[in-house]
């Protein structure tokens, strides 16, 4: 991740001028403000702003004229009911707004979450900086032999090589060009809009993305998840080291409720009753099929 | 609007702690914090909490990364370009928190502006106050005789003095059967998820709403106009006021390109040109049906 | 449920006119369409029109330029999966819309899903009918004493009587008061804005609703579950009926994965883990509170 | 555009069976079902499934029994009025399901649209044709300079063909190492996930992209708007095409009031009133300032 002087600058500036609020304040978050997190070779993202604390829930669920109560013990047992009892309603009252930069293929998937509010740096209007995602040799993985959808060992060797040469060497050509073309040095010199369009997807864009706190949380559920394309997933991580800090009670009670947990189906609720009732239950007595029985026995490994 | 000792001394204590934050902060928007302000004869407006302010529009637009620019001409210049040309996400970068109360005919209304987050003080499980909207002598309105979605005259003398009469005694009989039937004197005591559905539409309600400053101007440019109801109307104007302080640059934009604007048709353009060009339109030869023909008279009269 | 002659005829009418049609059709669906299905005692749903069958699922995840696969037993399995791992857009590719007429309090607690299109009888522009719920003895409950938001025990005797007393005079009183209030005869009359806020909200109302399948499964799984209110829940089961002829596969996997199913907490599944093991746990040794040791026994039983 | 045998044989099977239905049934979208309208050099947009019609919209204002009104012309009357009031909900009652092919550059513009459903062909589980967009000559343009977001001349002779040349090549030698990346042929061959990221932005995807009519309006108001760029717009175009043939009375209101109609600002109805009053107005006398002004006097070209 590199940052011109001028941004360092502005970033300074920034964290240099405290003002007063009234507003609910978290002294975790004020940490995180506008710092750049790197994720992989040139992303990275900051909290630009945020609104709410963990009593900022409470207070919503019980539409008080206060800050929630007065104790904090009640308060994080509230919020472990919420969470728990899917009342989502009260942790869409905090808000978090995000710089992110990031490959134009991570975006993609990104992007597909509709609940939130995004700015991108538009490539009609300006000019992309030449930064490519280029994989680290220890993520460059084989496609998945049981999983369409995933990836396998690690590439080896000259097979390696030659990816990272291609990655490399493509991306820096589809540059030149993409420079060329809208050139006005001596030609017309190519709108901007058209030229992008030779640009590969691990080009790096950036956005501002504001989500509410619920929204974030369902985001991370399935982002942080180890089914998540590892590109995305070290973004989900380096958010939930955000919102840990942010909203402590309420990102444990998504701990043990959400990423720690499972969704059981009804066969496999009946299963566990005939285990635990002593009976030997297989594929064949459970009621599922195969691919759900793999997945139960894994969930109980 | 009464509030309990026990209300103002939250609303007091909440004022009384400043804190530090390096999060944007408007200073016009710090001095409403918290304050009820009176709306209808029990109902009112709080902000809650806020995120952003003027720059954070610009910012956005810009995806930068330092606050907005440094000229304040060009930021009340970009932000009125935004407006002109319907760039509506990087309003979508402020947030604003309401505690609203309200009756429970406007809130049904209001709940129709689907892009907002709310909470709403629950009658399942909780007992609603004895406070009901009784409307002014003024805005007691008969039906219009031309728009049958408005309001005619003030009703007059004896008829106005039945209907308050109406209003005053079935509210209080209403509400007297709601205590009776919940009550677990001497009785069970029927559920409040049931009784609830004895008291009328003026009951006054509350809820925490939450919604992004492009959504909260929609909302603004179709309940603050002429033709809403007038009991939510004085919502919407209320609400003007705060976002008047809160983002002046976007308020104003909002009120020369949105409030004050209108909407040609194809056919209202041909004959505004037609008009300039010296022609003398009339309905029969504008292109336009009755009504519309009427309506633009209106707008340029 | 009361429809005029007027009403059966237009019914009768649009089912008596078949089309030819290209788009994916279900039969199931077919038979439903138009009839009223009555809920309570003078509401009903009924379906307007649908789009796309358990195959417009398996195209979309395909992304295919035919009908779905070839294969029944494909496309089910390929739904099943789709509902397991939370693959929510295929689902969103089905939509419903119906015609409800329901009480006040219930289109209060329904309009807070706010991913669906609605439209609304309009109690501003026209007059609401003499039509109000009131419950039949049997569901006439008690506020339950373990559960602020619950019922309890069927009232008995007077108590019952009293309740239902109170509920249809004053819905009978505030109904005539309203008439009186709008009346033209002799006077002004109120304007209907504001004549409606005398009517009690066990009122009739009705409205069109239309919904993508995977935000009406959402819907179901929490106003068809024990813990909805009664009231809300004999909608959502009538809906279920319909749902189930429509789409059967994908009903078939909600009812396995959603409705029958559980979340587990990540605490949860370490209990039942040690408890496969041969531990004896207990609330103590769980690692969760009182309340929700109590729900996963309740869960186990 | 190249469709395989067996897509054709896909989509002749489909439009060979016509089924019986209850539903509103549009004639002139029938036409249009699953047949690909060309777009761009490899690209379509077909319908796949739609729902209601004209009367649909009517129906739901009126939360009506039957279909619509007997009288065609009450219809049409009504759908301009609730248009020309910006009454949107009856408009969200009519859905459109298509099957969409473009340019990866397109659908990320097309994807800022978020009230829509999408399920997108992925590239992490299959494997990306060899296509790409390539301007034909006529539509490769110089950037404008005096619209950092448009578009100026045609590019001439030697330059449009090294742009060309580039576009064409980059986009071969991108696909080929993506082929050879992903092999297993003598090499483990690299995930899919990750070797898409080597292509370029002008590579086709596909979609399905379901969106309710009101939506669909607001997409083409943007997108079918000469400031859009080229390569969307021409989907747009093609979308009005199925539109007008769907729900023409709908269609006609759009462009009336929303495609061929213009925003007034407070200051520009202030100025066409004082020009009609006789005045001559400047723009220093305009209360606009020179961006506005310049915008003002071509609306009134």
């Amino acid at each position: 991740m590199n940052l011109t002087d001028e941004q360092k600058a502005d970033i300074a500036a920034l964290r240099a001028t405290p003002a007063q609020t009234l507003r609910a304040t978290s002294e975790g978050m004020e940490r995180h403000l506008y710092e750049p997190k790197p994720v992989l070779d040139h992303g990275f993202v900051r909290v630009i702003d945020y609104m709410g604390d963990d009593t900022a829930i409470t207070q919503a669920a019980r539409v008080s004229y206060g800050r929630g109560t007065k104790s904090v013990s009640n308060d994080e047992g509230l919020i472990r009911y919420l969470m728990r009892h899917w009342h989502s309603t009260p942790f869409e009252m905090c808000e978090l707004k995000l710089h992110v930069k990031l490959p134009v293929f991570v975006a993609r998937q990104w992007i597909r979450h509709r609940t939130a509010n995004v700015n991108e740096y538009s490539a009609r209007y300006s000019i992309l900086d030449r930064e490519f995602y280029i994989p680290a040799q220890d993520s460059l993985a084989a496609q998945s032999t049981t999983n369409n959808q995933g990836r396998g060992d690690t590439l080896q060797g000259a097979e390696a090589e030659r990816v990272l040469n291609y990655l490399r060497d493509d991306a820096m050509r589809a540059y030149d060009h993409y420079e060329e073309m809208i050139s006005t040095e001596g030609q017309q010199g190519l709108a901007r809009e058209l030229a992008r369009m030779n640009l590969p997807a691990n080009i790096y864009t950036q956005w501002y993305w504001k989500v509410d706190l619920h929204n974030l949380l369902h985001f991370l559920r399935l982002r942080a998840d180890s089914h998540a394309q590892y590109e995305i997933r070290v973004y989900a991580d380096a958010i939930c080291e955000m919102v840990k800090d942010w909203v402590p009670f309420a990102y444990r009670a998504f701990e043990d409720y959400r990423m720690g947990g499972e969704n059981l189906s009804a066969a496999a609720l009946d299963c566990i009753k005939r285990m635990l009732a002593g009976e030997d239950v297989t594929q064949e007595t459970s009621g599922m099929s195969k691919g759900e029985w793999r997945e139960f026995q894994a969930m109980l490994d």
